[in-house]
Order: structure tokens, then C-alpha cells, then sequence
């Protein structure tokens, strides 16, 4: 039996909440439930009014927020045992969110009630359906979060059912089998929640954590066998290993398994919907995350891009755009002419397979891959790589020297290290210096002092990441030095590469990359026949 | 049927080699390698010897090392159509790899026989058949990998096991079922790999990728189902989404699945060996990745610490020590303790539990990890860290000054650093100076030759590595960095570790402690008695 009408469960800012280093403000917060509510998800878990005061200030807030679809949910726990839920300061807490959706975890475990809670089995159940049913009285719609109900059903399945059942009788409207620890596999998810849904008339719904790497594969295999409502966070953060990633569960739901829980045109917003979340949340979306990561449909392999050109499934599960993201071709060593052409052709259309560039052009760039650098995210360099040969270049300055100085101790007793630079631009020659975080740090301020005189707008760039990457680690503190930055003028990002025996040097390299990029894209933004 | 003897298969090197970012040395690929055999996997797929040229240097190299019980695949493609195989170029440079084993792929999905091949069905039988016999005939145990089998058998299941069925006959001693593009669901992977199985006699293999984030679930199906051979990357990279992660499969069919695959010993291993992997590579180990993450144990929750304190199956799948992670916990500073008491036991047997100096030690390590050190792999430092604490400590030299100078252009036309530095040992004073490859390689070198005066015994060491990780890198060049520097006198490598916002003084740190770990164990080896 597979139900084609799935309800989506966000709980970002509920469960993701619980991941290292995540930490949401109250805008935080609202930005997230407005992405999520734009592309269609149902149930908006967005905080535990009971454990964590500061959430009532967001229930306030977000009742003066019109969403489209989304109902949004507070979450608490059954009652304390042994007192009434209307006596419960949790449940209080709770039912003053206000929201039309509560969510009520409670133990399925029967180790977990006796051991951890320090109750009798029986008045565990009464908790729940106390609970259950004071908050339907108020009003409410309940969901009830079977806590570690797999665990529980293998340890005393008999117990474990009567948890949800006494649940779905009290009158929850889902009640949601959790993999609370994250360790069970997909045949005893297949089997387990088998027996569940044969023992509930109502909706059930399926709760994954990723400890052995299988929360997507269990919501999925809970789905095949019936589930239809699957709670997860929308790029996987989580406590410990996360989450189930419901950006990886809704486009398989919907392309491979015909669930149209979101249509077409909300698919198409998956990808910038995971990386604004990421992007909110301070964390870095991993370039392999599937469906929505900036390599999800990156091709490396010259055989493997050539038969992608031919015909996009060779290599492809589906097509990038249902889900908003790209197609890569990466720039590599094992990366053929036709690669270097299409690169070529974003930005020189005119260049044609047969100009003698092209292979001048992979030439150059198999050569400088010899030396140590490397491609992949660098398209700054790249592009002035091609501009060099194709003659669509011109130096912005010149560089007459520059010196670095660096001691310990120093005069204020902090390791310090700083830069004097002369450049030239248009006849015109220009002394400066700075001081810095390190002789790399203290050499960007300085060129960018000495170049701000004359171009006023590298005054909005800055470096956003830099990397250093030793190559061939074994020569020590000889070896050859790859430094990747990426830069942003707060409209675009782009990167750059330098290599060099010296680290400074290589820094030198891709800060000089860096800055000419920018300005070659300012001069075509304003005048696009300059070149 | 499950078998309980399954054979683990790494491409880290081969497939893993294709992810972004990802560029072996032939001193990386040697390390890890080493480190895949040390933990006792089964085949270890190096590289692909027609297609990379640099990759043949590595097979000969690799025949001096002595392995415990890995056996090295070198991985090649079926010989090209209308041909025969001893005439095929990547066939000869798939002999001269001189590997006992190889993998051989071909085509199992029509679609791609007759649109990218743009050969015959029958064409391509042969030329599995073909290929397999002759590599058989020169002596080599041959694994076939049919590419895209999943696919190829949801369009055309006949052909796609005429494929595996060919390759069987033609004397492959495994077969193996890839899942090339991902997309496959665990279903599918049950019901095909089950078919795939009744149609052969011998060993059959799996191969995922985790377009859909079901690589690690499709490999344990299909070890559910019967296959015993399963191919992945040891921490998950490659291509697009990645390979399965090794580091994730080992630990679940050990420990829930009772296949014995590798021992107790080898498996608590799993942790630093996957970091150690993610270290060479230069990659970051995701903190949530499974088992073997930094927070896959970590616990945040309040509630959640307090069950876990009083039964750690309470939220915890699995005991972390077992895989040789470790608990956290990321509010409270309870953790920890036990586990710097055997290392402090390691070098001072007599300190105790109840020694206040343990303590002292955890707290001062805390410290510094919440600094940004990392001291996996940073014994030297950490044993520094214990000595100076216990008192068993003195410092050998004391550093007046540095001075260091970078100039561009120079005199001689090269970018050059140099360093003055003044250091004192026993009252007496030296002055000295050396140019270098950089800053930090002129450090390095002036330190040495002042401290060789008094120090001759210096002379004998080097630097073995030296890796700098920059934390934190969207600070860009004010990031802090990390520095690991690996040394050696000829008997003893060690290792140390410094950070700092300045890649200079994070150098000198670790060069410091470098220098110093060595000096101490020069005169323990002399007078035992000497602290």
C-alpha cells in the first residue's frame, strides 16, 4: 500500500536546533519558515516554547506572518508523572505558543520509562493520553512523536505498540514512529513500521536519524510500506549525525516514486532553498550533498563528460534543473579539449572548436596543472588564463616591489608582520603599506590600499575564503604551496589560484588574479565594447 | 542468505580520486595505501593506468611495500571494439601495472552500448569476454564491474545479465553490480541484486553511489540479499555524491549484521584511520559523517546528556569507543578525562586517576582544541603539553628574536625569504641566518643552524611533512591556521602542532615543540634518570 499523499515535516529549527554550532536568531528563524512555507512544505516544527523561553517571542512574531501553505507547530513533551497536564509548567508553556499544531514526544521504550524516567509502564501510557487529550480540548491539532519507538519495539514490542495506540485513541491525528538513535536498519524499518501501520487506523508518520547513514533510505522504505507523513530538516543538521535531509527525501518522493507532495515549480527552488538555509544557519553545505550540493551533477572524468555531451543519463539520474541545480563540467587533469571549449564559449562565443586557442588555451592550463595548481572552483583564473591568450587582456598596475617584514617580539609584544608595496598605474607610481594578521594578510591590505586610489571600487571587495594546500607535504617546509581565495564584491563571488614554492608568493598570485578579475567585470558591466 | 565472509573493496585511490578538489601525490596515495591495509580491508583499487599515466609510477613503487593482507587492483576498461585485447593500448598499461588483481568494467545497459560505444550488443559480450580471458590467460585474478547495471537492467534485464553472465564464464572471480548514476532505490537494489544472484554461480559484488543518499543503505541491502564483495571509498568520496562509504558499512555489518569481517582491533581503529584519510586528502571530515564524525557522539540536549550519563544505549546506538570515537558532550565539560589519563599513563605510569595533575591537563588541552589545535597525530605536542604540567620539563633554549624579510622583486630575480634569529642557550648567545623557500622553510632553517652549536645531535633531523589547514577559512586571510609538522632523526618520526592567526608563529610553534620532543628523548635515551 503506498499513499500518494505525504505530509512534509519540516524540524530546522526545532531538531536542527540541536546540531553543533547551530544557534538561530529570532529573523533567523522567521527567513526559514518564509522559504520553507514558499516551497511547500506542510508542518513547520519551529521550537520547544517549554525548554527554551526565548521561543516565545518567535510564536508571537510569526502569527503576523501569512504563509501559504505551512502550519506551524510547537513541540513539548507528555506531562511530568504523576501530576495533572493542566498542572504541567511545560504544557502551559506550550499551549501560550498558540499555535494550531502541537507536537508531543513520549516514551515507547519500556528501558527508557523505568530507567530514565523512573515510572511505571502504566503511567507512562496515562502521561500520553492525558496529554493527548488536554490538548485536543484546548483546541489543538496533535502529533504524537513515538520517542525511540524502534528500539523499544525490539526490546517489548507489545509495550511499544500500546504507545502509539493509546496515542492515536486520545485522539493525535499522526503518530510518528522516531528512530530516535539513528541505529536501525531498513528491513526492520520495513518490517517494524509494517506492523505499526497495521495497528493504527489513522495517519503514520516516520522520524530519522542519520547514525549509520540511513535516515533517507528509512523515510523512504516507511513510505513504500505506508507511512504518509515523514518529519525531517530540510538539509539534514541534527543532533549528532543529523536528521533525516528532506531535500534529498522530497525530490525522490516526487521523481522517482510519483508522490506529488510539491509541484514542478517549487521542485525547481530545491537547491536555493537548501543553500539559503545553509547560508542563514552558518554552515557549509557540503559539495556533495545529493540532489541540491555544487557537485551533485559535477563531471570530471574526460570519458564521462564526453558521454554526458552525448546523452545527459550516461552520467545523470535526472536532469540538474527539475531541482535548480547545474551541470559542472571540472577542469582537470584527466579533463579533455571539448571541456576547455565549452568553458571557453561562456565567455568567448565566437571561439570556435577549429581556433588555434582552444589548444593553446588546454595547453596552458596542463601545464600550469603540472606545476600544482588546480581548476576546480578557480574559474577567476581560469578566465584570465583564456583572456591572456585570447587577447582580451590588459594589466591594471605594475608592480615595482614590495616587502615583508615580520619579528618576534615585536615592539607591542604581539607577533606582528607588515607590508611595504609601490605600484604603478598609468605613469603614476603609489607607496603604501599595512600591517596584518600574518605577512598573507598584511600583503592584501596593502595592495588593495595602494590600488584603491585609483579604482575607488575594490573598495567593496573582500576575501571570503582562503585555503592553503601543501603539495607534496613530504618536502616539508619546501614543498610547493596552493592557494585557493575566493573573493566577493557583494553582487558576485568568483576565485582565483596561485602556486608557488612560497607562500606568500602564491598568495601574491591569486590576490593579483583576484583584483584584476573584478575589474575586467566592472569595465564589461559599464562599457561592453571596451575589449 | 546472508554470507557472512564478505570481501571490502576501497577506491578511494581510483574512484575517490575523482571527486573535486581531490588530487593524490604518490606519497599520499603510498600513506593511505598503507593505512587501508593496516585496518584490514580486502582489495584496494589504486588507479587506472590507461588513463593516468602518473599512476604507473605509484605501481611500481608500491611492489616494495610489504601489505599485511590487502591485495592491490589496478582498473581498467574492456578493450575497444573490432580490436583484439593484446592490441589495446589501455590493456597494455593495465598489464604493466604488474598487480596480481584487476578490475575490468563494461557496459551492461544497452542504451549505453549502442548511443555512447556505437558498437553492437553483441560486440560489447565479446568484448567482455575477450578482455576478461586474456588478463586471465597472463595470470591475473580479473573482477568485473558492470557499469550501470541497475539502469541497464530496468530497460533491458535480459541483456544486462547476459553481461555478468558472460563475464562469469569468461572466468571473472567476482561480479559486481554498479549503481553508476545513484538513482536506484533500495527496493530495486533488493529485487535486482536478488535476480542478479540466482543467475550467477560465484561471487557477486556491489558498487553505489549516492546521487540519492542511499549508497550506504543499497550496499547493506544488498549484503542482506547475498552479494559479498562491496566496492567504496573509505570516507565517501568521489564523483558527484560520492562512493559508499566504507567507514560507514564496515561498523554496521560488524556490529548489527554479525559479519566478522575484520576484528575488534582493527574496527576501533575506524576513527583515525578515516580522519587520517580526510587529513591526506585535505578534505574535511563533516563532523555529522556517521561513526566516525567528531559530533557523531556529541550530545547537546540537556536531557539528553542526563539519560545518556545514566545509560548511554539511551541515546547512543552504539559504544563510540568501539569504533574509536568518542562521547562529547557540547554543553557541560564532564568528557574526556578517562581517555587523557591513558595517554598521560602512556609516558608516566605513576600518575593516577586521583592526581590533580590530570585535571590540570584536560583542561589545558580543552583549551587549546577550543584554540583550533587538533592533536590526532600531534603526539609530540601533546606529550610537551603533559611534561610541562608534571614538571617534567626544561626548556633548551631561549629565543631573543626572529626577524623575517620577503621581498619582490629581490636582487637575484627570485622570490626570496630570509631570517635573522638570536636565540641563548647556557648564557651564551648566538646570532644566525639562512634564506629559504618561503618564510617558514627560512625559519626553520636558521633556527636548526643556531641550535646545531650547542645542539649537534640536530643534525640529524628533518622535516618529513608539513600541512597547514586554515580553520575557519571564511575569515579568509585572517583565518587562523593550523600547522602539523611531521619530523624525523632517521630512528623516531613525531609530530607537533601549532596554531596561530599567523602562519609564521604557528610554524615556529610547532618547529619549537618539534625541536624540543627531540632533545628530550635524546637524553631520556641517554639517562634514564635525567627528570
Amino acid at each position: 500500500m503506498t499513499n500518494k499523499n505525504i505530509s512534509i515535516f519540516d524540524s530546522t529549527l526545532r531538531d536542527g536546533a540541536q546540531g553543533q554550532g547551530i544557534s538561530f536568531s529570532l529573523e533567523d528563524k522567521l527567513k526559514i519558515v518564509r522559504a520553507l512555507d514558499d516551497i511547500g512544505v506542510t508542518y513547520i516544527e519551529a521550537g520547544n516554547p517549554g525548554s527554551n523561553p526565548k521561543d516565545m517571542e518567535f510564536f508571537k512574531r510569526i502569527k503576523e506572518v501569512k504563509l501559504n501553505r505551512a502550519k506551524i507547530a510547537a513541540f513539548g513533551s507528555t506531562r511530568r508523572s504523576n501530576i495533572k497536564a493542566e498542572d504541567d509548567k511545560n504544557i502551559k508553556n506550550l499551549l501560550s505558543a498558540d499555535t494550531d499544531v502541537v507536537v508531543v514526544f513520549g516514551k515507547s521504550w519500556d528501558f527508557q520509562v523505568t530507567e530514565i524516567l523512573k515510572t511505571t509502564l502504566d503511567e507512562n501510557l496515562n502521561m500520553i493520553s492525558d496529554t493527548i487529550k488536554y490538548l485536543i480540548d484546548k483546541g489543538k491539532e496533535v502529533i504524537f512523536d513515538a520517542e525511540h519507538f524502534f528500539d523499544g519495539y525490539k526490546d517489548n514490542n507489545e509495550y511499544a505498540l500500546s504507545t502509539i495506540k493509546v496515542a492515536e485513541k486520545a485522539g493525535a491525528s499522526t503518530v510518528v514512529l522516531c528512530d530516535t538513535n539513528g541505529g536501525t536498519l531498513p528491513n526492520e524499518v520495513k518490517d517494524i513500521a509494517s506492523e505499526a501501520i497495521s495497528n493504527i487506523g489513522g495517519n503514520v508518520g516516520i522520524h530519522c536519524h542519520d547514525d549509520i547513514g540511513m535516515a533517507v533510505a528509512n523515510s523512504i522504505v516507511a513510505a513504500q510500506v505506508g507511512i504518509n507523513h515523514i518529519q525531517g530538516t530540510f538539509i539534514g543538521m541534527g543532533e549528532r549525525c543529523g536528521n533525516a535531509n528532506l531535500s534529498a527525501i522530497i525530490p525522490t518522493l516526487k521523481l522517482k516514486m510519483g508522490h506529488e507532495i510539491i509541484d514542478d515549480q517549487n521542485l525547481s527552488k530545491l537547491t536555493s532553498v537548501a543553500r539559503f538555509i545553509a547560508e542563514i544557519s552558518n554552515i557549509t553545505l557540503k559539495d556533495e550533498t545529493p540532489y541540491v550540493g555544487n557537485s551533485a551533477f559535477a563531471h570530471k572524468g574526460g570519458m564521462h563528460i564526453d558521454a554526458v555531451c552525448k546523452d545527459s543519463k550516461s552520467y545523470e539520474h535526472i536532469i540538474p534543473e527539475s531541482v535548480g541545480n547545474k551541470r559542472r563540467f571540472l577542469i582537470s587533469e584527466v579533463s579533455g579539449k571539448s571541456t576547455i571549449l565549452s568553458e571557453i564559449q561562456k565567455i568567448f562565443p565566437q571561439i570556435s572548436k577549429e581556433s588555434k586557442e582552444v589548444q593553446i588555451i588546454t595547453d596552458r592550463l596542463k601545464e600550469l596543472e603540472y606545476e600544482g595548481y588546480q581548476f576546480e572552483g578557480a574559474e577567476g583564473t581560469v578566465e584570465l588564463v583564456m583572456r591572456k591568450i585570447i587577447g582580451k587582456y590588459k594589466p591594471f598596475f605594475k608592480l615595482n616591489h614590495f616587502k615583508v617584514f615580520a619579528e618576534q617580539p615585536s615592539d607591542n609584544g604581539e607577533f606582528t608582520s607588515s607590508v611595504m608595496i609601490n605600484v604603478t598605474v598609468d605613469g603614476k607610481e603609489e607607496m603604501n603599506a599595512a600591517e596584518g594578521e600574518g605577512p598573507v594578510n598584511a600583503l592584501d591590505k596593502a595592495l588593495r590600499k595602494a590600488l584603491e586610489v585609483f579604482y575607488p571600487q575594490l573598495k567593496d571587495v573582500r576575501l571570503v575564503d582562503y585555503k592553503v594546500r601543501v603539495l607534496d607535504s613530504e618536502s616539508a617546509t619546501e614543498a610547493k604551496v596552493r592557494v585557493l581565495i575566493e573573493s566577493t564584491d557583494g553582487v558576485e563571488n568568483w576565485s582565483t589560484v596561485g602556486v608557488s614554492r612560497d607562500i606568500i608568493q602564491a598568495s601574491w598570485i591569486a590576490l593579483v588574479d583576484s583584483i584584476e578579475y573584478k575589474l575586467i567585470k566592472d569595465i564589461e558591466r559599464k562599457v561592453k565594447t571596451y575589449f
